[in-house]
C-alpha cells in the first residue's frame, strides 16, 4: 500500500511537470462544497491513504503534506507512515496555512494548480490574491485525477425519489418561486445552485448518494423561463422525470453545466453563492455572474408547520427507540454480558430501523466509553472497539433520518457508580445546556450572542470545550446545516422562528471520560412587549438525562425545575407509546430530582 | 436665525452650482474622525442650526436634510422648523440611508461633492462604489466652507503640555518604536496617524482642544528616519518643542500634510488606517499607501502598570468626591432645599475639581430625574432642567479626567421610597452587571460574546436596552475608546489584560424613569488550567449602589455576596480618605445586604 501511495504521488507529479504546475492543492470536498463525500470524490483519501473526514493535501515537486487538524494528528501520522506524504499539524501556532506554506517554498513565477470546481468563489479569489502578492500564478483547470485514478468509483448511481409534500409541507414550484424572489432582490434574474442539500430541499427529492446524507448529486439552474437539473440520467426514473417536468424542471447531464452556463444569453444575470458556488464557474459566466448569498439557505433553515409537526412525531419514535436501546444496554451490563462500543451502535440501529418512516442514520453513531468519550469525533472501529465496564461514563451521540424529520441526540450515562468529579462535571455541562434551553432573546439575536450561556459555568472553573454549542439541523436531510449556529465565532444569521438547532455543550477529560448533553431545539416566539418581539427555544428531543449524574448542590431551584419539567414532558409524550416494562423503566429514569 | 440658515444653504448651493456639484454631504466629524468636535469643525451645526452630537447633512439643489437618529428626532424638528432644512428620521425602516437617497433623486451623470478629509478611506470607497453603480460621480475635494462661513472659529489654539511619564508609564520613543514594529508587520515602513487620541497617547502630550477630551489637534507621521507632528505652531512652546525634538519628532504646520505626504520617496510604504485615515490621503500617497489597521489602537487600549496604578488612585479620589457629592444631594433633599438636575452636576463638579490631579470632566454630566433618566443621552439645559422631588429615581452618569486616569460611573438612586417595580427593574439590571463583573473567560474572548450575560435577565422578562454594555476607556484621554467593546455587534478585538472597559447595563421606562449601573472594569488574568489561560474582570470604580433598590428575592446568594464584597472593598479603599461624618455615611450605605 505504501508503495502504491508513492506511485500515485509520482504519477501526479508527472502530470504536474507536463502542465508546468509546481504545486497542487487537493481539497477534501466535491464540486458542491460538501462536508460528507461520495466515494467518487474521495480523491485525497485515494491519493494519500489518510482516511480522516477533513484535511487537504498539498503536493509540490519534492514534498507532499496533509494538513490534518488536531483530531487527526495521530491517525494521519500512522496512516502516512512509510509514504512520501507528511503531516502538517494544523492548529499548532507554528504550522503555516497551505497558502503561506506555498508562498514560502515556491519562487516568484511559479504556478499552483487546482481543480477550480472544488473551491468556492471566495476561497479561489483569496488564494489568487495571496499567491499573486508573491508573484505566483494560480491555474484553476488542473485536474488530472481521472487520468491517474484508473479505478475511480463512478458518481453515485442511486435512484432519486420524491419526498412527498405531506412531509415537506411545500411543493417545489412554490420553493423555486421564493428562490427567484430572493435572487431578484440580489439583482439576479436566475440562480445556479451547487449545494446538494439545497437542491434536495428545493425540488423535494432525495437519494442515498452519500452515507447518512440523503442528497442527490446534481446541480440546479433556476429561472422564471424554466429550470434545469443537471444529473446522471440513470438516476431519474420516468416517474421522477414526470414529477420534475410538472414542476417546470428539465433534466440534462451532470457534466453539462459549464457548456449550459456559457451559452446563456449575455444579458442574463445568474446568482452564484460566494461561499458555495465553485470558483471555476465565475469565468464561465463572466459578466452574467451576480456573486451573492445562497437564495436557499434561510428558506431551508426555517421549517414550515408540516415539517415541525413531522419532527415532533419523529422525536417520539426516536425516543421510543432510545428507551428500548438504553434498556437493552442496561440489561446487558446488569447481566454481565459482553457489550462493546460497536455493539451499542448496533443496538441503536436495531431499534431505530424498526420505527416507521425510518430511512437511515443521520450520521455514524458515536459511542465513546471512558477515555474514548473524550475524543470529540470518535467513531469506534474494530481496532479501537472498547468493551464497556461498569465503572465509567458512556457518551452516545446518535441520530436518524426519518421521512418526517432528522434527529440528533447525545446522552452521557454512568455505567457504574459515578464519581463526585463526574457528577460535578456533568452538572456544569447541564447548567449550560439548561441556560441555553431557557434563554429568551429579541428578534435579530444571533447564535454567537447566546453561546456564552452554555459555557460560562465551565469557564468559571477553568474548563471549556472547543466545538460549537449548536448547529442547524436539516429536515430529512443533512444533520449539519446553516446558516444559523451557536458558536464562538459569529455567523450573522439571526435565530428565526422555525429553525431547528442543536444545544450540545460538553466537557472532555483527556484519557478519562467525555460528557456531552445534546437536545434539538426549535426557535419559537416567546412574547411581544413594549420593548419588542422576543423569541425562545422549545426543546424537541425526548429522552431523559441520567439522574445519577446530577449534583443538585451545584444547581439553582430553577435549574432543578427545568430538569423535572423536561422529564415530565418526556413521559407525557413517550409513555403512551411504550409497553409496560418500558413504561416502568422510563418512569424510574424520570423521577423528580430533589435536594 | 431661520433666515440666516436659509442664506447659508443658498450660499452653499451657489458654490455647488459653480463647481458643477449636484449634491453635497456635510458629515458631523473632523479630519480626525473625531466623535467630539472643536468649534472649528461644527460645520453642520453652523449650516443648519441643529445642535445634536450626531447627524450628517445632505444638500441638493432643491432639498436639504439632516439625518438625525432617534435621540434627536424631536430636537432636530424643533431646531430646523422654519428653515429649508428637513429631518430624515434615521433608524425608521422607511428612512433611506444618505447614499440610497442620493441614488434615488439624482440622475445618472450627476456629481456628489464631499470634503475628502472628513470621510475615512472605507467610507469614501463605499460611497464611491454605491454612487458609481448608478452612474453618479463622487468628487472628493469640494470644500467651500471657508468661503461661506466667514466668521468660522479658528482651529483650537490651546497650548500643548507634556503628560509626564510618571503618569503615562512609557515614553514617546518607546511607543513610536512599537508603532513602527506594528506598521512593519503590516508591510509598511512608516505610519500616518490622524486620530487625535492616538497622537496624544503616542507622544504623551495633551491640550484642551475639545471639551472633556484632552486631545491635541494635529497629525502625526512616524518613521524610523524621524517623525513629524503637523500642528499649529502657536500651540507649541519652546519646552514642548524641545521635548518633541528629544523624542525625534519634528514640528510642521497642520495644513502641510498633503504636501509632505506627496513628497515622500516613491518607494516608501506608509501605513494608513482604513477606518480612521481620511479618504483624501489615499490619492496623495498613491502606490505608497498601505491601507491597514491602526498601529496604535491595541497598544493604547492595553494599559501599563503605571497607568493602572494611576487609575486605581484616581478611583479613590473620584469615590471620595462622589461620597461628598451624594451626601450633599441627600442633605439638600432631606432639608427640602431646591435642587435641580443642573444643580446635581454642579455639586459633582465642585467636589471633583477639588481633588488633586483633576483636569476636567471626562464628559458632560448626565443627571436625569424621573422620566429624564429614560432619555439615554439626556443632558439637562436651562429649558429642561427638572427640580428633584423625593418621589422617583435619579440617574447620574458622570466622570472626570485626572492626570493619572479617567473615570466614568453611573449610579441610579432613589430619592424617596422606591416602588416595587423600581426595585424589580433595578435588581434585574444589577443581576446583569454582576454577571458580567463575575465573568471568567478564555484568552481570545471578545466583548460581544460576553454581552448577553448583562442582558439575559432582562430579556427573560421582555425587557431590553439598546445601547452597548461596555466601551473602552482612555487613560487621561477620551472616555470612549476602542478597539474593544461589549455590545450586541461584534468588534473582533479580544478582551486583553490591561484593558479598561465599562460595565453599564440599563433599563429605560419611557415617561417614568431610567436605570443604569456602571462601573469600570480592568481585564486581568484569572488562572491557567489544562484547558488554557483564563481572564476575568476586576472592578475599579469605588462607590456604593443604592441598597434600597435591591430586591433580594430576585437574587442568588452569589449575587448578594458580590454586592457585599464590592461594598466591603469600597469601604476599605475610601474610609481612610474620609472625615468622620463621611465615614459614617459610607458605612450606612454599605451595610450588608441580607435576605
Amino acid at each position: 500500500m505504501k508503495e502504491e501511495i508513492n506511485a500515485r504521488i509520482a504519477a501526479l507529479r508527472d502530470y504536474m511537470r507536463g502542465a508546468g504546475v509546481d504545486a497542487v492543492i487537493v481539497p477534501q470536498t466535491d464540486p458542491h462544497q460538501s462536508e460528507y463525500l461520495a466515494d467518487h470524490w474521495q480523491v485525497r483519501r485515494w491519493l494519500t491513504g489518510f482516511t480522516g473526514s477533513a484535511g487537504d493535501v498539498v503536493v509540490t515537486m519534492d514534498k507532499a503534506f496533509v494538513w490534518a487538524d488536531s483530531r487527526y494528528w495521530l491517525q494521519a501520522a500512522a496512516q502516512l507512515e512509510g509514504t512520501c506524504v507528511e503531516v502538517m499539524e494544523d492548529g499548532k501556532p507554528q504550522t503555516p496555512d497551505k497558502i503561506d506554506y506555498l508562498c514560502s517554498v515556491l519562487p516568484s513565477g511559479a504556478t499552483v494548480g487546482i481543480d477550480g470546481m472544488l473551491f468556492s468563489i471566495v476561497a479561489t479569489q483569496a488564494m489568487e490574491r495571496a499567491l499573486a502578492s508573491r508573484g505566483i500564478k494560480l491555474v484553476v483547470d488542473f485536474n488530472p485525477v481521472d487520468l491517474i485514478w484508473l479505478d475511480r468509483p463512478a458518481l453515485p448511481k442511486d435512484e432519486v425519489f420524491v419526498h412527498g409534500v405531506e412531509y415537506a409541507g411545500e411543493d417545489a414550484a412554490s420553493k423555486l418561486s421564493k428562490m427567484l424572489s430572493n435572487a431578484s432582490a440580489q439583482g439576479a434574474s436566475s440562480a445556479f445552485i451547487s449545494d446538494l442539500a439545497e437542491i434536495a430541499w428545493a425540488l423535494n427529492v432525495r437519494a442515498r448518494d452519500v452515507e447518512c446524507n440523503p442528497v442527490v448529486t446534481s446541480f440546479l439552474y433556476v429561472s422564471p423561463k424554466g429550470s434545469v437539473l443537471f444529473i446522471d440520467a440513470d438516476k431519474i426514473n420516468a416517474e421522477v422525470r414526470d414529477y420534475l417536468a410538472a414542476a417546470g424542471v428539465d433534466v440534462r447531464p451532470y457534466g453539462a453545466i459549464a457548456e449550459f452556463l456559457g451559452a446563456l444569453p449575455v444579458d442574463e444575470r445568474v446568482l452564484l453563492s460566494a461561499g458555495q458556488s465553485a470558483g471555476a464557474l465565475l469565468p464561465v459566466l463572466g459578466e452574467r455572474a451576480v456573486v451573492g448569498t445562497s437564495p436557499v439557505a434561510m428558506l431551508k433553515a426555517v421549517k414550515n408547520d408540516v415539517q415541525v409537526a413531522g419532527v415532533r412525531n419523529a422525536m417520539v419514535r426516536d425516543g421510543v427507540a432510545l428507551v428500548h436501546s438504553f434498556m437493552e444496554i442496561e440489561d446487558m451490563m446488569a447481566r454481565g454480558e459482553t457489550l462493546t462500543e460497536m455493539g451499542v451502535a448496533d443496538i441503536l440501529l436495531k431499534y431505530r430501523s424498526a420505527q416507521p418512516l425510518f430511512f437511515d442514520l443521520s450520521f455514524d453513531t458515536i459511542a465513546g466509553y471512558a477515555a474514548h468519550g473524550a475524543i470529540v469525533h470518535y467513531s469506534a472501529n474494530p481496532s479501537t472497539n472498547a468493551t464497556l465496564r461498569p465503572d465509567n461514563l458512556l457518551l452516545v451521540d446518535s441520530g436518524a433520518n426519518y421521512l418526517d424529520g432528522t434527529t440528533d441526540i447525545t446522552r452521557t450515562i454512568s455505567l457504574g457508580e459515578p464519581t463526585d468529579a463526574q457528577r460535578h462535571d456533568f452538572t456544569l455541562v447541564m447548567k449550560g445546556h439548561i441556560s441555553l434551553a431557557q434563554a429568551v432573546f429579541p428578534v435579530g439575536t444571533r447564535g454567537a450572542q447566546l453561546d456564552v450561556l452554555a459555557r460560562i459555568n465551565l469557564w468559571k472553573e477553568g474548563l471549556s470545550y472547543l466545538h460549537g454549542t449548536g448547529h442547524g439541523v436539516g429536515h430529512f436531510l443533512n444533520v449539519h446545516e446553516g446558516p444559523q449556529s451557536i458558536r464562538l465565532n459569529d455567523t450573522l444569521a439571526p435565530m428565526t422562528p422555525g429553525m431547528i438547532t442543536s444545544n450540545e455543550p460538553g466537557l472532555y477529560r483527556e484519557g478519562e471520560y467525555g460528557i456531552r448533553c445534546e437536545n434539538l431545539v426549535l426557535t419559537v416566539p416567546a412574547f411581544t412587549t413594549d420593548f419588542g418581539e422576543f423569541l425562545r427555544f422549545e426543546t424537541l428531543t425526548l429522552f431523559p438525562f441520567d439522574l445519577r449524574l446530577f449534583d443538585v448542590n451545584l444547581m439553582s431551584d430553577a435549574e432543578i425545575d427545568w430538569v423535572n419539567s423536561y422529564h415530565t414532558m418526556v413521559c407525557e409524550k413517550l409513555l403512551p407509546q411504550l409497553d409496560a416494562a418500558a413504561q416502568e423503566w422510563l418512569i424510574s429514569k424520570t423521577r423528580p430530582l430533589t435536594r
